[in-house]
């Protein structure tokens, strides 16, 4: 501890900050459920199970950012080392991250409108955009060689296949959009379990 | 330090993300206490007065959350290595957190209605899931042998066994709300006492 | 860093979650602040003039939420170790944190009211509260000999005479309000100076 | 680990708290991004698009906390020692930051307005406050001697002349906006760009 050591110490910070982010867009979720209101005697109980579709919404938006969450710390376990670019390129992944909330209710507003193709596009082209950026911090921190140096080189490379597939299969979810919705929408539920359990 | 050691960096990065989420939850309750409005003079101490129970709500509410609070560093001061599957547990436990103040409200507004059974059996219920994912936290981390190798063995199982009684004591305060509503709520809080105060 | 030490990790996590809860109770403030609307043309210069109370509410908030962070960070300095009781005791002294924006508000919405004193009172007692807590906080770190064995023992004695005054003080600013409840205010402000610049 | 170490304690702790309320003045952005409501069949994508101004607002305010958030690392990252003027310049700093939201606000809704310049005038005259301050926090830091000793003397030079420009070229931002608002912007914009751009 008597040497500076200032790469470690950028790479505390950076989590530091976005862990903040993670935390903040995760909990604010809440404020969306509402409690129902002026419900008549022996009708609560129906009250709140037709509201279904607003607690799916806050499970959805919790898994999906819980699982970006998990897919940051796995890459930010191999970084030990920081630099300028890499602030860049996690605050673009980030700027996905607080956007997130916007496309999940605007797909929960518009899913059985003649338009849900429209909302189910602009949900998948976030996961699509924010995939790319999880890409662009992989890339950059593979190519600048910020990888602690007992990394097992075999790690980053599993990881490097399992994200490039990411944009891929979100291009196909957007097509898919036009075609079925509902396929799209699953598709994308498909790759968010896919992206939470697959281990390394 | 020269040692790679990422297991405690995993679990320190674990526990702040934690910790974001626990103070966001706990911080954004006194949103909720409003200010009144257009109050004649000699009126407003009065009127202070009356909105006792948005009081007694922010307090309970902290409380809780507080406790939980407590109960995770009781955990985590514990686990000093982490995997995959701990971060899935870990989840699990924040997305009863973030969720209590949906139920918190409920009980608030329909205390006197005559569907609070179901509003106090929703309140006991999301307990009843809360405690249940601590058992899973804590014996998830037990099975794959997470503590720290200097943990005295007495002290997860003093832990196991207060955890263990939970899920059964929120069982009995939800069957306890068909036939006394305010029976099972103060039940639930001598729970929340018996959690906060006991020490390990 | 191959020992386990404990209670060093202990006091880094009550910190980050008191952290937290400061950093939103000081943030969230802004929200407060309103643009205001359907403003003529050659107006909005004065318009923006004439909500000169809320940028000094929050101007107000966000400097007595700074000092409390001050003062808990000057006492932590000092704390090296942590048990049960002062998680319990920190977290009644959060608990003040995140109640102080509505005594605040009441001020701001009652201050010319005939009642201003009400407002004035509870605002102080909030005050009064909070440095009790503060008072607790300290005197219990001390009797359960919770300091870094390193600290000159002139340090604690020094915060113990400043904190021991401010009960005391703000007791003298709650029956000023009966008097005066613009002279009580001032009090206060003086009491916040005091504390937020007085090195240790 | 053995020795007290208190400055690299401190100087964690308010990286800590600046991190918590940089994260949540970032995050709470997208709350101002409203779903489009009740629009017919075949109008959601040009209903979306037509939204641009609160996109562009969101993106705006994003890299604008971003890029303070990174000048803020990039100071704290050769700062090691802390002391009581550090907590209190750092918390002017903070005061900025958390204000940056109204300034903002303030433009989008007042862009086209005849009073234009009034609210380029405030946003720009925000800035030129927080310059000011990122000076007053590099400046006290450098005069205390608060750099970690093996700090290479060139770097705080580096920064020293990139942020004494600051001001004064905010200074002109606001002379110009009395003569052309869009100006007035465009100088703001490419000041962010220098500042997130610039390697130390």
């Amino acid at each position: 501890m008597s040497l500076p050591d200032p790469d470690q110490k950028e790479t505390g910070r950076i989590e530091a900050f976005s862990d903040g982010v993670f935390a903040i867009a995760i909990t604010l979720l809440v404020l969306e459920i509402k409690v129902p209101h002026e419900v008549e005697a022996g009708r609560l109980a129906r009250a709140l199970l037709e509201q279904w579709p607003s607690y799916l919404a806050f499970l959805t938006r919790f898994s999906f950012i819980g699982i970006m969450w998990i897919n940051h710390h796995r890459i930010f376990r191999l970084i030990h080392r920081s630099d300028h670019g890499l602030l860049l390129v996690n605050g673009l992944l980030l700027l996905g991250v607080t956007f997130v909330p916007f496309p999940t209710a605007l797909v929960a507003d518009y899913l059985r409108h003649p338009d849900e193709y429209v909302a189910v596009m602009v949900f998948n082209g976030t996961y699509l955009v924010i995939s790319i950026f999880f890409n662009l911090l992989w890339g950059y921190a593979y190519r600048r060689g910020l990888f602690a140096s007992s990394t097992d080189s075999r790690a980053p490379r599993g990881i490097n296949r399992a994200y490039l597939i990411g944009p891929l299969l979100y291009l196909v979810a957007i097509g898919l959009a036009l075609v079925n919705a509902t396929a799209s929408l699953v598709l994308n539920l498909a790759l968010a379990i896919f992206y939470g359990l697959s281990r390394d």
